[in-house]
């Protein structure tokens, strides 16, 4: 059984939201937090983002990271329980092939409800994302990286297309 | 036109990886990080995340975000353009009708070459996402709700089991 490798796609959570909230012509660079008791513009140099509805960007970002921590914590408890608790490893893998991991906090609670043997692996997976999430992720690095990632790839789409089209004048 | 309320659900990227690396019987709660070339066990408080290969659940997590920014800044850009430049707005529109952001560097890229009007769109774009992981996503917050979401969603689970079982005996 490969599960850790090959949690298949389908599992896998989606990052925005299915519903958005409607689109209506708001102020330019606008701010993202608005006040309705207060017609007055706020001073606020954030760019306006719609379609959040009462959330926010942080908010939705936090909840696909909690569907993520599931997830991983999932990875983890499979592949401690494939050294040593080979029946609880087969008996995880088989509730993974018949539930989503879509949500999270929907598979844990099914999980829970499955049998008393399914509700220790649940409070497991659930202690697991809690210490993963608090201790062991490493959210600096993860805003480190994030950021490198959007320069250097702003850059070389940039260098990508001005290459691609100096080739084709050198080539007229 | 309501594209910012209704960016389809097929647009939007997916979490995590669609293939992992091999799943061997690792050590219980070893080391995230490891070095080939030094085969004595790492001391490192860290649980073990199978199935990232070389790369990392942050890295992932980073790469995530980047197509959650280049989301975030179509929507940013498609209102903005919506109150005060319709044609580009509808260029805009049209173009997201026929291309997925699930990936957004390709979407960037593919946008680029589409005409010399949707390669000022892209790099628009590409500002906006930059300047919005940079300088106006709070990440701080998003720590914070993430903590806060996982603490409650444990305790809510387990309320919920509780109540529910105690429920049932209550009617025996």
């Amino acid at each position: 059984m490969e599960f850790c490798a090959t949690l298949p796609l389908s599992q896998l959570p989606y990052v925005y939201p299915s519903t958005l909230s409607s689109n209506k012509a708001y102020p330019f660079w606008s701010c993202k937090r608005r006040i309705s008791s207060r017609p007055t513009r706020l001073h606020c140099s954030k760019m306006f983002v719609p379609g959040f509805g009462e959330a926010s960007p942080e908010a939705k970002a936090a909840e696909n990271l909690h569907n993520f921590f599931t997830f991983v914590a999932v990875k983890i408890v499979a592949a401690q329980l494939e050294s040593y608790n080979h029946e609880a490893y087969e008996e995880l893998m088989e509730f993974l092939s018949r539930h989503s991991l879509n949500d999270g906090d929907k598979f844990c609670a099914t999980m829970f409800r499955e049998s008393s043997r399914h509700k220790n692996l649940a409070l497991r997976i659930m202690e697991v994302r809690s210490a993963y999430c608090k201790n062991d992720f490493e959210w600096d690095n993860m805003k480190r990286l994030a950021f490198k990632m959007v320069t250097e790839s702003n850059t070389r789409l940039m260098t990508e297309y001005v290459l691609e089209t100096s080739h084709v004048e050198t080539e007229k």
